[in-house]
């Protein structure tokens, strides 16, 4: 195999987070089903921004915060993402590149808007996702460079991007090319509504082509249709070698070749903003893989870089990740 | 008098902030002076963007915070200030009418973008604005609603409106419709650089025209070329009526009627970023006045909400001010 330019490179949706707070009668008003991301069009987005507080802008997107995280503990980061020529694109462009994350997928020259997320943060401090899609649908297989895919070590991708046909096809595009480079997949589920949406081809994706798994518990007992986290648990670890399984406050569950390793969430003073929680842990998991450090060590990072994350709004870390993880001797 | 719609009207620069972090050695290869604002055109705008680092974008403008914090007291606050029909014109007049504040300013249909100021936060908290002023110099004396400023008891003017000739005019009708009303008319110097461009045309507002004034340390020794804060607070007695000093970590002082109360700064656990404090301080001393509260309880106010706007990024606070009022004690 070839030298890798990249530890990891990730396919998702570009998008700019447009972070305000609500209570749970807003939510419930406005039909946004709390703690999920649902799809809405142009029009609900921008009716529901009228009717929402004072927001901040922020560049987010799954496996684009995930990438930002893995490049802020130090690793080597690729994106590849359809934004528009407008504001939100510059604002998503910017923030990626000057986070150290390679960026080269070329903005549409027209079509419809930088995708942006309206993201509602209830007291307790859980997020409520609204997404317009906008440009992001239209990233075509075409966009995913064979090249830069077969020099990467782990090709990361998110759920997400099976809410559209174009995306998908450039999903599957990705995973060929990685399959046939020697490199590894990776998948995280995104959302619960998300695996029910496409359930069927997320298992087949799984047994498959998938090495590396993340999804947090609501996802995996979707995809398996299980009661418990145990058997949903029990049935990933017969499906795939290697899986990331996340539970809130309860921690995290790394299952590989039948061991099943618990890892403790690292405290915060005060949960602000769950945006990003999910994403940032594949972060710090996939830079501990990435420096083959031992799985517990990978997870305790991903626990670290999830605290990092929802001490404050947003999606993208405010310190340096490389920093946190020294400090706490996770990184040497 | 008629009746009052407003505690207070402010008329200032509509801008977005970008915000990102940096180190003292990015300010120097910059040249951007630390603590202060500058102007800078487009293209100085666009390359320091590209240079400094991941970002987040927030509504601002001096005024525009001010008059956001007295709403979430619970002031009734109005604003005047131009936007462009643009991504940030929306996110502007999204966040400053989603805070309470009445703005009807029309959008300008060309010319132009909408105000922005890449504000760079240095690890000690200090924020350093490089300010595209944008479509907010074409604000003209047409945009200043006799009828809203005459029924406002308190108009609020910030210094930065004098860096352009356009804007100068509508600060000057804005006084003298509230001097023809009966209203009480108040200035912020709003930077150090800024008092130095127009230290004459300030001073003779002041001997003239202004009611109350709001500066901080470094722009109340520039306007009286003094050598230490107690000489300049002894001129600005002599001047004017009513001032609330503010000495960042050093508290507030208030001059009024020959008297001289010293106001505590408000404890914070952690100080992140300055942008606004002053703003805010305003904010929670308008407030006390709009209430008739005592001069050092509004004072203590002041302290309060620029003590919740430097936890946090930003200038907008992230919280209900009204209910930290109440929680110290300060608003019954």
């Amino acid at each position: 195999m070839t030298e890798t330019a990249y530890d990891v490179i990730a396919i998702g949706n570009a998008i700019v987070d447009i972070i305000g707070r609500c209570d749970d009668a807003f939510l419930a008003a406005n039909e946004a089903p709390k703690g999920h991301m649902r799809l809405v069009d142009a029009d609900t987005s921008a009716s529901l921004y009228a009717k929402m507080g004072p927001a901040v802008e922020i560049s987010g997107g799954s496996a684009a915060n995930t990438m930002v995280g893995l490049a802020s503990f130090g690793g080597r980061a690729a994106f590849i993402g359809k934004i528009a020529t407008d504001e939100f694109g510059r604002i998503f462009q910017h923030d990626i590149k000057a986070a150290g994350v390679a960026f080269d997928t070329p903005p549409a020259a027209g079509g419809p808007p930088t995708s942006r997320s309206l993201i509602l943060v209830t007291p307790d401090g859980e997020r409520t996702m609204n997404t317009f899609l906008g440009i992001s649908t239209h990233l075509d297989h075409g966009e995913v460079g064979e090249d830069l895919v077969s020099r990467s070590a782990i090709v990361y991708l998110e759920g997400y991007l099976f809410d559209r046909p174009e995306a998908k096809a450039a999903f599957r595009q990705a995973v060929s090319i990685a399959k046939s480079s020697g490199r590894r997949v990776a998948l995280t589920l995104s959302d619960g509504f998300c695996v029910n949406r496409h359930r069927d081809e997320f298992l087949g994706l799984i047994r498959s082509g998938v090495d590396i798994l993340f999804a947090n518990e609501s996802e995996i007992t979707a995809l398996y249709q299980a009661t418990t986290f145990d058997e949903a648990a029990r049935k990933t670890a017969e499906d795939i070698k290697l899986a990331a399984l996340t539970r809130s406050s309860k921690g995290s569950v790394i299952l590989a070749d039948g061991q099943s390793i618990s890892i403790p969430v690292e405290p915060v003073a005060k949960l602000v903003d769950t945006t990003g929680a999910g994403d940032l842990y594949a972060a710090g998991f996939l830079f501990g893989l990435s420096k083959g450090y031992p799985l517990d060590i990978a997870g305790r990072l991903g626990s670290l870089a999830a605290a990092e994350i929802i001490s404050h709004i947003g999606a993208r870390p405010e310190v340096r990740l490389e920093q946190l993880g020294r400090a706490k001797g996770l990184i040497k």
